[in-house]
């Protein structure tokens, strides 16, 4: 199961809006006879692919066991449904680490396999199969994408001079480490204040990836500057609004670009809402949000964020703009409570995974 | 010598002002025949203690080769010199990590022995036996502390939010973390702001200590009150300060505090003299600093830190005081450029250790 867990690690920037999953299938002897890794969208799930390199081989697949990282899919979906597959292939058994939370699935592959004649047991590695997945299980589980917040700043927090530079505050290590974080997302999500201020292209250059995440742009007033650089990119671009100017609203759609209207109470985008809509409308499973202070701010407020990924510079700035504008406490056990998954050093900086307490359990 | 080093550090919260040393004897068989740490100030030193070790064991030292992670000293301190003592135990062979900085020492042990007819080999594991004792190194070489400044604060940066509350913003474990930092030095320093604001004993509670180390306050103008409670521990108390009130500094000598005025051009304490001072008045190798975000910009910017030992809590803040004030640069070339040691999980917390860069070249 540990090689199946790391052939869906093989699929991290690929499958989406599929899930990571891997495969490995093992004969009567114990001796693996095929692997497969999930493909990109429409393509070869993971079963399928270790189906097939077993055959390539020139191995029967008759009376072997699959290690599979999910459940396999029950649903004709862009590719038919894998648990057929498997038990026309004479697979005996299955051992699967999790069942697939989408609701076509969920528990009906198992239901198929059993039903099929082939064995089936359920938990080996279901942990690290959710881990690797946690956007996919969000977005099947909360209807809402998996929000992982990316902040760059120095060792005291800053993340802008009071003049407004921060580029760079990080290495272009972790710069490089940032777009490996971006091209595993579905979309990276910003807001109009880092758009106007530093005119971002927000795609992901510095790693080699087979997709371009979509953008997502906050906009409430529709400010965007029809050669904003979020545009150079070849992807899906959603803009998120609250202004009913339709003159720009359609001078966007010529583009190719997607325009939402979201309105809050407040005349804001409905971040929410927006969650909500970027999970149906476009199955994004991780949404990683680069944005600035105030918005970071407002999604935060609003409960809406579900970890932090924070780069550390050695380096100390005093003052500026900090990582999140969450209003005045006066108490510190107001605090949004976070907890430390990993610290890693990325070139000189320092990495912190920081999830919210809480917010994986779904 | 690896050995060695091992018995060096368990002098961590010992020896000071001493250095922290460890030694081991070894026979011409190759087997160890005695161990030995450096005792607290005016105790044995390493080299006697595994002397003393090899005879208690019942075993000759005629011939053996002493592992010691520092020169052994060649002057008549509170102890005779060890290497004397290694001499005449017939010691064949003195294998030392890294020469003495004590101008009494420098090279004269070394002298010494081979004057004696000892073999002497300098140099294996040096980087780790200065590592272990830059405190003293620095005060020998530099003629000031090893500066190191502790800072507790959320992931964001704030060290207290914007009506002061600031304990605890860390755990438990980290707070004790934060005492065994404080047994390691000779003195901790902290401002009247944190006394008037906090009323800290700083002192060591909890982790079990031989020594307690100094207390030093810089307060410029002497409002220390008498029933403070850092007078409660029974140790050195030195305060620094610019004002020329002598009642009150009578009535602080009569309760045993060493008050020293040492004003600069602008009526405040003169740091960079104060810590040629602590140096020389106090031995004080390392230098533990607990102090608000004030006095940390004071001695940032006077450029008299070495070190930052950050605590980040897994927590949000949002806005309130940062680490240190540091005034408000204009280009990110102008930050206090670090460079990260170490990054270690304390309970739920993080702990960075970042250096000042370049200042361990001295």
């Amino acid at each position: 199961m540990l090689e199946a867990l790391a052939l869906a690690q093989q699929g991290l920037l690929r499958t989406s809006p599929n899930p990571r999953v891997g495969c490995v299938l093992v004969d009567v002897a114990g001796c693996v006879i095929g692997r497969g890794s999930t493909q990109r969208a429409g393509g070869p799930h993971a079963e399928i692919m270790a189906l097939r390199d077993a055959l390539a081989q020139g191995h029967s697949t008759r009376g072997a066991t699959a290690y599979v990282t999910l459940e396999p899919c029950a649903h004709q979906g862009r590719t038919g449904p894998c648990c057929d597959a498997l038990a026309e292939a004479g697979i005996a058994k299955v051992v699967a680490s999790i069942t697939d939370p989408n609701p076509r699935v969920a528990g009906q592959g198992f239901a198929r396999l059993r039903a099929a004649g082939v064995q089936v047991e359920v938990g080996p590695g279901a942990e690290a199969a959710r881990e690797l997945n946690l956007g996919f299980f969000s977005r099947m589980v909360r209807k809402t994408p998996w929000v992982r917040m990316k902040v760059a700043a120095s060792l005291d927090g800053v993340t802008a001079l009071p003049n407004g530079a921060s580029q760079w505050i990080t290495s272009p290590e972790a710069r490089r480490d940032g777009h490996a974080w971006r091209a595993r997302a579905c979309a990276v999500l910003t807001g109009i204040g880092t758009v106007l201020a530093d005119d971002p292209r927000l795609d992901v250059r510095e790693v080699p990836t087979e997709r371009q995440p979509a953008l997502v742009l906050v906009d409430s007033a529709l400010q965007v500057p029809l050669d904003a650089s979020i545009f150079i990119a070849d992807r899906g671009v959603y803009i998120y609004t609250a202004s009913q100017n339709d003159a720009k609203k359609q001078a966007l759609e010529e583009r190719g670009v997607q325009v939402i209207t979201l309105p809050d109470a407040h005349g804001k985008v409905d971040l929410a809402a927006m969650l909500t809509d970027l999970a149906l409308r476009a199955e994004v499973n991780e949404l990683h949000v680069e944005a600035g202070y105030k918005l970071n701010g407002s999604l935060l407020r609003a409960g809406l964020v579900d970890e932090l990924l924070v780069y550390l510079a050695p380096k100390l700035l005093g003052a500026g703009a900090g990582m999140a504008q969450l209003g005045e406490l006066t108490a510190l056990a107001q605090a949004q409570e976070l907890e430390f998954k990993a610290q890693d050093r990325v070139g000189p900086d320092l990495r912190v995974l920081a999830r919210i307490r809480g917010r994986d359990r779904f």
